[in-house]
């Protein structure tokens, strides 16, 4: 399996057909798309009830930093070949079938075979404000875990590839997750 | 025009029919794609001289640690409608004809047509150790302006989304902006 990990978004929906929209981590091997959802995740319990999720390209970041800043509403449209649904600002998207499970007390290791795959848009070069959310976004998932300075260093050097090459996408992303670490702040002073 | 910024590879050739590899930071709007080259640089000359260019859209991000670091040298395949050469490892590629100029001192203003747009791969995710590599290349094409300790300090922060998600190209390219860093030193240190 190569080691190159790709931040994507994966959607699963609930034996009821509620949808679930999980920025996520995975690798790639020939045969398979490989997740490793968390244990307990409503992805995972998701998979194993329909053995089916959607894999997303997104090149909007808004959709990685809302997820974290608790904006998990996000278009969607019908899958073509399976029961599921896809990110409407999907790049592209892969409908995935479960094939394998290798089991684990915190992150099961989840194989899915490719069903089918679509392109909806082209990748137009990388953008630094993107990778910048990017990691802002990891940043604002682990606040519980790291010291307020790196958190600050951390992110006024992020802010330097907005400032220069962002967008109105990246700019609105930015600003939840400036304001997710401001409310953080707050509430850990008040508890203390 | 949208502010947002896409690092991309220019491909350009000069009259004799020299190829030139040069990465570019670009705009796009509706009508162009927007190039800001620097003056002199073979980039502009090429252009002014065949009124033609290729916009390459490229993960591989060997190709931008590459050319800072002295490896200029990529596989080429002839551009489809016009004179010119695009990357083999471009993921897309867009074939331009020059159709304005704003002049300017430093970095005139050129607004370039589409002619022509071809996908050879598919976007598979943001890569943390890509967008590293960006980065890394960007601190090491401005190695004579910055300060030893502020280049040390982002590397080690850059190095953590390699050690976590690079691939083998990652790997390659980061190390040649190692050395490029080292090598820069020991420059520096006989030259004091």
């Amino acid at each position: 399996m190569n080691d190159q990990i790709f931040e994507t978004v994966v959607t699963t929906v609930a034996a009821d057909g509620t949808p679930h929209v999980a920025p996520m981590g995975v690798r790639y091997t020939e045969r398979h798309v490989v997740l490793m959802p968390f244990k307990p995740s409503t992805t995972l319990d998701n998979i194993l009830a329909t053995r089916h999720a959607v894999l997303n390209l997104v090149l909007d970041t808004r959709v990685f930093a809302g997820c974290v800043t608790g904006r998990r509403q996000w278009p969607l449209v019908a899958a073509e070949r399976i029961t599921g649904q896809r990110l409407a600002a999907a790049l592209g998207h892969v409908e995935l079938r479960l094939d394998e499970v290798g089991d684990d007390p915190q992150r099961p290791v989840l194989r899915l075979a490719r069903v089918h795959e679509a392109q909806h848009g082209r990748f137009a070069g990388f953008n630094r404000a993107q990778a910048a959310v990017i990691e802002g976004a990891v940043l604002v998932s682990r606040l519980g875990m790291l010291a307020a300075d790196k958190v600050d260093s951390e992110m006024r050097y992020l802010q330097i590839a907005i400032d220069k090459t962002a967008g109105a996408a990246e700019h609105e992303a930015w600003g939840w997750l400036v304001e997710a670490v401001a409310r953080h702040r707050g509430t850990a002073k008040a508890a203390s």
